[in-house]
């Protein structure tokens, strides 16, 4: 790996990581520090930085907080055209903010969940909801990537329901982000949808995603596995495909030793190794850092060299 | 019931609406309308206001939505104290920023929910979360009602969280509106928390929670039953027992004839007819109006003239 920062295109694909949010003492997000961590994890690989999602606990702040925080991004130097910023929220109208913000900073597209309060809505409140977003910010430039996460949102994006916005607003539902673990979920979505790129929530499913026609991994770990996971990505690309199956296998196992931790807490613990710097171990409520024990265990079981 | 308005004291109990939301065909909250309501609600016998609820839509609204229509209540002559506005929200600093809002207007109260995004989170985290909008706040004023409906937030707030919180904050950690539905729990709540305001989150219940030593009910459909709610706390609060009784069962069968359809579309459809304004209709996604066919079935089987 060369130390050089690989800008995304107009659309993401590859590894993308979930970037975490560093938080000060005061529970505020650290913008030099986030930053940093953009442009580190570019260094590392990362074709897109996927900023503000549920790894980034871009719920647990502020709508004025997170366009600050995007700002300053932007002004640290940070490509607008690699990040995929997560927009989504319960509000219709903070949904929309958010989006016209990020399009107009020239974003990649944005991440979007469903409205996440209320539950059992179905297809037409759903869809409703997607279609006055859209509508609202009323610009064709804006690509939507619809982020499926039902163990957080209690919310499912049916498969009508995304051919009904696919066929509604082709171009601007440009793909999505699904988190549910469910193989056969994204294998339906990569045959179903020609054209709308399919990213899995997790790089244990990188290579399996791409050769059934993904576009890559938006991931939480892949803040510390971002330089394993495009190698995976580069030999898939160029065919070597034993070269990508063995580095797969590194890959999902390095992710396993990470995800019986819960996952923020963990690689935040991993984070403050690796970046030298306790700061990193802040988390705002309602979530919690590890306990002493849990990071200790963390720490012998994961080797940092591998990291990053 | 005479047509006067009753305010509450400082701590709300008795018969509270959850209070409907009326939006305009933009969507947007109609802020003459809502007032209109929340004096109509108190003329029929509401002892208080939980505004910014489940009902009221207040996740499909952003803070600054939240804000205007709360100051618009206010300048439109409903008093604040009988106000116990909900001001819970995924974000600490959201949270922060609508209880001391509330605080400042004075407000009975504020009911919080706790962040609903993330699962499983636990009662360290939860603890943390409310102890922070509580020191962030900083003022003995302050009056905090927990807001459970774990049907809608996928989060349990534990007996063990609520005595931590009652320990750590006394006087501030005042009551609990709890929507679970469970009967059992509400019980507990009442006997284990001698000072602590516990609501049901339905009127069905409010005779049995009067009797258990509880304050009364916060309810999604008080919106249209408040009279008849009203007559069975004077009756149980005169010791008129079997009129109570008689009340009550009538109470809960007109309930039972409105919760068989979706609530909050149902309650909207509703009060068009009561107040002969189809923009009453309007609900923001991802909530969605009635069909027609149920619009009609619901207004065949609910007697408009027992409403309100």
């Amino acid at each position: 790996m060369s130390g050089e920062e690989i800008t995304g295109g107009a659309d993401p694909e590859g590894v993308l990581a979930a970037v975490l949010t560093p938080m000060d003492d005061g529970l505020a997000p650290d913008h030099p520090a986030f930053s940093a961590h953009c442009h580190r994890l570019l260094a590392a690989g990362c074709h897109g930085l996927s900023v503000f999602g549920t790894t980034g606990e871009a719920n647990s702040l502020s709508v004025g907080e997170r366009l600050a925080a995007l700002g300053a991004l932007l002004e640290g130097g940070v490509p607008a055209n690699v990040l995929l910023p997560g927009t989504g929220s319960c509000a219709l109208t903070d949904t929309v903010r958010l989006s016209r913000a990020a399009l107009e900073a020239g974003t990649a597209g944005v991440l979007v969940l469903p409205p996440f309060y209320y539950k059992g809505v179905g297809d037409d409140g759903l869809f409703r909801f997607f279609a006055e977003v859209i509508e609202r910010i009323g610009d064709e430039r804006l690509r939507v990537y619809l982020y499926h996460i039902p163990q957080m949102t209690g919310v499912e994006l049916r498969m009508s329901l995304i051919s009904r916005l696919i066929d509604a607003y082709p171009g601007t539902i440009a793909g999505t982000k699904d988190s549910s673990g469910d193989r056969e979920r994204l294998e339906t979505l990569c045959r179903e949808f020609p054209g709308f790129s399919v990213l899995a929530g997790t790089e244990t499913l990188l290579l399996e995603t791409l050769r059934n026609g993904g576009k890559g991994c938006i991931s939480a770990t892949v803040n510390v596995t971002s330089r394993l996971a495009r190698q995976v990505y580069d030999a898939h690309a160029s065919g070597r495909h034993d070269e990508a199956q063995a580095r797969q296998e590194r890959l999902s196992a390095l992710r396993a030793s990470i995800e019986t931790y819960p996952m923020i807490p963990a690689l935040k613990a991993l984070m403050a190794e690796l970046a030298r710097d306790e700061e990193w171990r802040n988390l705002r409520p309602p979530l919690s850092g590890l306990d002493e024990e849990q990071r200790k265990k963390l720490l012998a079981e994961v080797p940092l060299a591998h990291l990053l």
